[in-house]
């Protein structure tokens, strides 16, 4: 009988840590050179430990830290139960939120208590179903209809960037700031990883310097799907523009304009297919932005969605209205790629290689590090997801925390370290 | 290591089975004396078995008996992964099917290739949940998010009825052919099971009648929530001069008339919630019938839905627009009843008591049959389904079936015995 009550929660550990980033540039300005994620550990009676990874900034570190001490005796064979606790600790008022807030700092779109309550829901639901497959001695994709795949395809994913970060030494990647740097990065990422799909991180440049990248990456590339992405940074013109310059040129172009109405104005213009990680990010969002066609490929995030069921759900949602589906990625470790790679697995009508940030860290906090072979991560089969705590690591990088005074990621801060007068650009920028 | 590759597919059994069925009147005409339905067993290389039950009608049993021989060597940890091999067994093309053809007989809306491959599809996805979770000592529900309730509420679905079939001894539920009798039979259900909720299958008689019943009903049973299904039997003008006369009556009508316009003006013009298994029956159906609010509850069923996480995600679809979710039910035994009830279990936004014939049979092919209490039956957290095949049942029933020439329900030809100029009513009937 393996449904014994040794599956109940005894204990739940919750790290706030520090992780490295290399200055990549975007929108909002520059990535710091410390970066704060949250690991949880749910270790249930049975001994087996279950992990979760997510973002560290305050406002989650704080939700994650309410929450925890209350699931002491819940079920990790029950996750979806965790929702109504969820909601008892952090509220059902949505009041306090800022969802008519969308700063330009705001890359992942609205920011509102729904969102934060989903965030807080998967790092816990992912632990669960890590502890609850270790229990089993199951792999996760096997408590989500099973794997569909052997392996998920990833994206190279490119970002101009300065050689190191102000007053430090340039880093093993080098700086990408012209179209030839942005294609000697992808030629490491290709070389090193297998990549068959190239992701630009835009918004950082005007436009016609990324759509110069762009063709460049399609004249040394010219079989590889190629994909942009400036965050919302345009206006409705110069995103029509940018659509017909690079028609037959992209796969996808990604959150040229912020909100349902520009999105939908240039597809239905240019028709080109329009992906999104800030237009559509949370369930009450699709359906105004489906019934307008603002969005013909929905990126899925399980951090934000709402966990790896939420994720199916929103899969479920988008074959139903013939939208596709890929997967957003923020600056992430092990935990979250391997809770990413079982979910892609098990999504049947996953069209596009996944985001992942991955390559940029150089540190870990799992004993092995995926590795990425010809593109793709191998979908694991071993109990849970798959990857053992390096305990030491997470020890390190969380004393890293303590030391330092870092404890949200604000690319807005970074820049101003070099340019004083940088504030959060207002949208449009171009 | 539970991982093992006993979880494989060594053999699958598909038993058609006859059952025995109450004469029950509906707009078609009534049910048969005995009915058609399939019971399939999935048993691994470890000897685990797992069950699944749906229609028993030759187009089913042909298609299921075609899949059957392909399964063994799969595994019943992937069932998402024989959605491709149905595919491949069944075909893609869907000309030979028949969309367009909605008899008033298809009391379950639309029938093409599509939704026939969903049925299979679901039979079979139950046996491996089923199978997987045994292997695992673990319930079906805790494979799909964990169950978010202890007990699943049913509604009593209330016919009218013969006494007995023609020729044959009355029944014990005796006859039930006006508002008198169906509230005599609505007090054996509340008496017997204990039921919360109330629906009527209507279509039976001329609106007035059916009117008359709903308004008895709420005379003799003030607090409980009520329902009327005509099928989809009434033109607009009628559905809305019912819908009227019923408001405050009824917590639901269901299908009053047939396809998405007539549903989404009687909803416009008298905001009686409509539910629906006839109009919304597949996820092709779902974006212009939400868009046109033509339906304000999705009446779920895995049978046809395609499966438990089929279901799951259709309630996500349906949280998604702010549709409802409660439960279809045709003809069926305590392994179907299993099946609903854990997936009832583990859908977060079930607003409704689900439908179920099973007080109907008096028959079963599990050794311990469902007993409803309080009209709920306990959500198992025994293996699997939490059932056990009765194999000397089965043997009965399927002899039953050899020995008769009943290969599909046929509720037209059923009346037919009785009243020999019987046809299928053409919609609107009234």
């Amino acid at each position: 009988m393996a449904y014994t009550t040794d599956r109940f929660v005894r204990e739940v550990r919750v790290t706030p840590i520090l992780i490295t980033d290399p200055p990549l540039l975007n929108l909002s300005g520059v990535h710091q050179p410390l970066t704060p994620r949250t690991v949880v550990e749910v270790e249930t009676e049975g001994g087996h430990v279950g992990l979760g990874e997510t973002y560290g900034d305050t406002e989650y570190l704080t939700a994650i830290q309410r929450v925890a001490p209350r699931l002491a005796g819940t079920d990790v064979s029950r996750p979806t139960a965790l929702r109504a606790l969820i909601d008892d600790v952090l509220g059902h008022d949505d009041a306090a939120a800022t969802a008519a807030d969308v700063p330009a700092s705001g890359l992942r779109g609205k920011r509102d208590l729904a969102k934060l309550k989903a965030s807080v829901f998967s790092v816990f639901e992912v632990a669960y179903l890590d502890a609850w497959g270790r229990h089993l001695g199951v792999p996760v994709h096997a408590l989500l209809g099973g794997r569909v795949r052997d392996r998920v395809d990833y994206s190279a994913y490119l970002f101009y960037k300065w050689a190191g970060h102000p007053g430090a030494e340039p880093d093993s990647w080098g700086a990408a700031l012209d179209p030839q740097g942005v294609v000697e990065q992808a030629r490491l990422f290709v070389e090193r990883y297998g990549f068959g799909s190239i992701k630009l991180k835009g918004g950082a440049f005007e436009p016609d310097q990324e759509i110069a990248a762009m063709h460049a990456l399609r004249a040394a590339f010219p079989d590889m799907p190629l994909r942009l992405d400036p965050n919302g940074a345009w206006s409705v013109e110069t995103g029509l523009r940018v659509a017909r310059e690079l028609t037959g040129v992209l796969e996808y172009l990604e959150d040229p304009s912020a909100g349902v109405d520009a999105m939908s104005r240039i597809h239905a213009e240019t028709h080109m297919p329009l992906a999104t990680n800030m237009c559509v990010t949370g369930f009450d969002e699709v359906p105004d932005a489906f019934a307008r066609n603002a969005v013909q490929v929905v990126l899925s995030d399980h951090h934000y969605w709402g966990g790896l069921r939420a994720t199916l759900d929103l899969a479920a949602l988008c074959r139903t209205y013939g939208v596709s589906v890929s997967m957003h990625s923020n600056t992430h470790l092990g935990i979250s790629l391997a809770a990413m790679t079982h979910v892609a697995a098990a999504v049947p009508n996953l069209e596009h290689a996944c985001d992942t940030h991955r390559p940029w860290q150089d540190e870990d906090v799992i004993t092995r590090p995926h590795t990425f072979t010809g593109g793709a991560v191998e979908v694991s089969d071993a109990p849970g997801l798959g990857v053992e705590l390096d305990t030491d690591a997470l020890a390190d990088l969380h004393r890293r925390w303590k030391d330092s005074d870092v404890r949200d990621r604000d690319d807005v801060a970074a820049m101003r370290a070099v340019n004083p007068d940088w504030t959060a650009p207002r949208l449009p920028r171009w």
